[in-house]
């Protein structure tokens, strides 16, 4: 049930000419503190700031003359959203985004500028796949589910093999776990075209659904959500979750402060602005720094869209 | 009196090895705002978080033998005191900083953690020279200038060199101007390596002794230092001067409110952290959008050392 190796390579030739190779980040400094030597793949340099746009791309070019005439359709508080549209928008397809009532103005706006067409809906998750559905059976567009479709899955996994391009020999490489996308793509990837290259995986304590998942090995859900990183709040998904099963080695987890001063050192000590979610594996890779002493080290930083406004350490 | 293009050319093999090839990083939403095609040039992502590393390693490395044991010696409150540090740390050479005793403490630190010595004076300039004076005729170690020295200047010409082998076809180049050094390299590197390839500085009102020194004919003071990009105080001097006349194009001054904004698109656009004096040339290619109107456009975005907690528009 793995996607071949070929499906991998031929996602990376797709998605290159419209996503930036975004550069991979080094610092002594952070190398130092974490007694290993650090690779960051710069995700939140990617268009709209985030991973998202890669696995947008790949599953809008897999759909046939046809569905592309529908349209594309998914629902988002986040950053796959705006990656459906804009990746649309590239692509000279419709897209519909339903966005829940509670999502930021300025992110309806981002999605707007992109030529999306929103629906507001509210702000559950049911509400949103009604009015998802209700869409689908209206205008024919397709569903792209944002981390539960394997063409998303496999789009995702381009950012780790570009990393593994530049950097063939890497021990392993770490990201966030959320909905499960980035890091069955990222274990794909490593499996196919790094040299025994691991996959770990980085998570809130508060909402450790994949940890509890891969020791029970049924998808488990989240109590509460409530971590600074707000990308991590869903749960793993029927497609992802067999994938993650088979070639994810671990997934370490990490307390709010964790999580907080990992953020703030790599933007002060690497000048990025990255999104809470994505300060998650650095954080591990300190928790755990026994595990990872003196290994090659690749981590997705997989995005920077946050409100500067909101950043707890710019307001003491 | 112009440098010759091999001295250039042997800069860039000469510093490779200790700095950072920085990554340049494009925007569509940026190119749309100015109406041009932007290529930015991230030397905030630089070792030690700015491009005055180039120009401290270029000289150091050009001393003799004897004079590498002797030592080296600057004055500075900011980037360049690191630099020389950084860069005599890598070389196996003792520094030397003199640093005004009204300089932030975490600058202090971040120089010591580096190694050099520290010595603290008054907060004049004719108290830190004085000092470095003393440090001279104590160790015989040689004072290196942070802008007014001509393998400073050459050294950091070699981001640009690195940009126009990056990117050939560049209409121009846009630096921040503050003591010079930057803009004097850029145009050196421009000059040999660019196709009809202007030079062009960005000046705040504030702090305009660049502007008014190419119509003067001669360097210019500023009565005030009132102004957010705290980098761009200093005035030119001797050996940067007749480079910057003969090869600087042009130089488009920006009041305060144009820094701002342009500093917080770049944050919250491209998602990196960059200081207010880095900002000055994009504010510059907004304010004169006709001019610039089509062209692709090098920007050097020289540095992000900026205190997190002191940023206007994060304090709203």
């Amino acid at each position: 049930m793995i996607p071949t190796k070929e499906l991998v390579l031929e996602a990376g030739n797709r998605v290159a000419p419209y996503v930036h190779r975004t550069p991979v980040l080094t610092s002594r400094l952070l190398d130092d503190i974490a007694g290993a030597k650090l690779y960051f793949k710069c995700e939140n340099l990617q268009k709209m700031g985030a991973f998202k746009m890669r696995g947008a791309i790949n599953a809008i070019q897999q759909l046939t003359e046809e569905e592309r005439k529908a349209g594309v359709v998914t629902h988002s508080s986040g950053n796959f959203g705006q990656a459906l549209a804009l990746a649309a928008n590239n692509l000279g397809v419709t897209a519909y985004v339903v966005m829940p009532s509670s999502a930021p103005a300025v992110k309806i706006e981002a999605v707007k500028a992109y030529g999306a067409r929103i629906v507001i809906s509210e702000p559950t998750l049911e509400a949103r796949e009604r009015e998802a559905n209700k869409i689908v059976k209206e205008t024919g567009a397709v569903f792209i589910h944002p981390s539960n479709d394997l063409n998303v899955i496999i789009g995702q996994g381009t950012a780790a093999l570009e990393l593994l391009e530049d950097y063939p020999d890497l021990d392993c490489i770490l990201t966030p776990v959320g909905g499960g996308g980035l890091i069955a793509g990222t274990a794909l990837a490593a499996h196919y075209f790094g040299k025994d290259c691991e996959v770990i995986g980085g998570e809130p304590f508060a909402v450790d659904d994949a940890y509890r998942s891969l020791r029970s090995g049924k998808i488990e859900d989240n109590t509460n959500t409530n971590t600074i990183a707000d990308g991590l709040r869903t749960h793993l998904g029927d497609i992802n979750f067999p994938i993650i099963k088979s070639l994810v080695s671990e997934i370490i987890r990490v307390d709010e402060e964790e999580i907080t001063d990992a953020m703030r050192l790599i933007w002060e000590r690497m000048k990025i602005i990255i999104e809470p979610s994505s300060a998650v594996p650095f954080a591990a890779v300190l928790r755990e720094k026994e595990l990872f002493k003196n290994k090659h080290i690749g981590i997705i930083l997989s995005g920077g869209n946050v409100d500067l406004l909101k950043i707890s350490f710019l307001n003491r």
